[in-house]
């Protein structure tokens, strides 16, 4: 149940391009969840035990349940998932056929390497947007207990085989150039969403030195990230 | 929390096999559940539209879901769900690798008919176990809501492409072919499992006759199953 006045229930008036801007948030999270649903299943079906198997699967079943609560969000919005998360399919497709995995090991990097900065990036705009939208996208995004499995799962493969650490550390820095890529696609074809980072003429947003503090934020917590899993970034 | 004597406490004790008859069933529908996700998760993967993809994959999450409720269930009796699940890899793996779905139809009659097959068969053997677990076993093969989709989306593939259903008919009995031909298998290594259909020294079971009118009952739920979908059985 909507808690305030919808935001979208004036797509004209003042304001009408914040709205649009809120959908779009909602709309990237929700295919971003319903993919990593995907990827993540793909991750469980070629996982090397019945124990990480049913690990895995676990992350996948939550982000579907992420999935439904920016769903079910969108609903309180009046608007449909479907219709929310259209303009974001291409750039999302296009990441993951990029970027298959083409290892196990190399799932779990892309899981806590690509999600984590896209979660960064969705936290980043959820400042800009209302307080239950904002309060939605941050339940969502909360992975910690996926986190730990992940870093000691991928430390043990390293240690199992050191030489597999420069191909990782290689495939971490490709996800991100690749995620900044279609980052910068959807900034392109989306001036709502972007709208939110930068401001409008009636409300106030990041300026120029803000947005690209904000850039460095993302590239420091993407170097702890790889940090973490033992890998140069 | 168990709320009777853990079945698994004495395992040399007299219901010994009773309990590791137990254990065969809750192993059984576990390792069902899990394999039951991942075919679910490459049939989102494969959906004709995104609507068609989030109905898939909400019943992927929820099939993982209920192998939650499982391993809770073995968990409380003292057992590890991986152990548990370990002596009915086989004969899954080997099911679903001669039934793979050639397209997005076949997998959802695998779905409808495999499925609703192995839920029947582990009701029945579910009669003959603790409340707590029959319990259990009950709630996770609850899937009407699902049941109603899949019938609607496989009804409105053969309205589309009357071709098909010659097709989808030979598959629903190839399903039902191998399904026993595994059942059989289990049956043969499981003396525990069977023993809870066929009773034992201290403990009453089906005779011959109540085990040919179980699986008469098993055909004809199978068939009314092919007439909802709109197939020849």
């Amino acid at each position: 149940m909507p808690s305030e006045p919808s935001p979208a229930a004036d797509p004209s008036g003042p304001g009408a391009s914040y709205s649009r801007g809120t959908v779009d948030l909602l709309g990237l999270v929700a295919y971003g969840e319903l993919c990593a649903f995907e990827r993540l299943a793909e991750d469980a079906r070629t996982s090397p035990s019945l124990a990480d198997k049913v690990q895995i699967a676990a992350m996948a079943a939550g982000e579907f349940g992420h999935f439904e609560l920016v769903r079910d969000r969108l609903s309180a919005l009046g608007v449909d998932a479907m219709e929310a998360m259209a303009p974001f399919r291409t750039p999302f497709d296009t990441f993951h056929r990029l970027t298959a995995p083409r290892s196990w090991l190399e799932g779990l990097v892309k899981t806590f390497v690509g999600d984590g900065f896209a979660a960064d990036f969705y936290r980043e705009v959820a400042a800009y947007v209302d307080a239950d939208t904002r309060a939605c996208v941050h339940t969502v995004l909360a992975n910690e207990a996926q986190s730990d499995y992940i870093v000691a799962r991928v430390r043990a493969g390293i240690a199992e085989d050191p030489t597999v650490a420069g191909r990782l550390a290689l495939w971490g820095r490709r996800l991100v150039g690749e995620a900044l890529s279609q980052a910068q696609r959807v900034a392109a074809d989306r001036d709502d969403l972007t709208g939110l980072l930068a401001g409008t003429v009636d409300r106030p947003g990041m300026d120029l030195a803000a947005i690209s503090r904000m850039f460095s934020r993302l590239v420091e917590a993407h170097t702890a990230r790889m940090d973490l899993l033992g890998l140069a970034s």
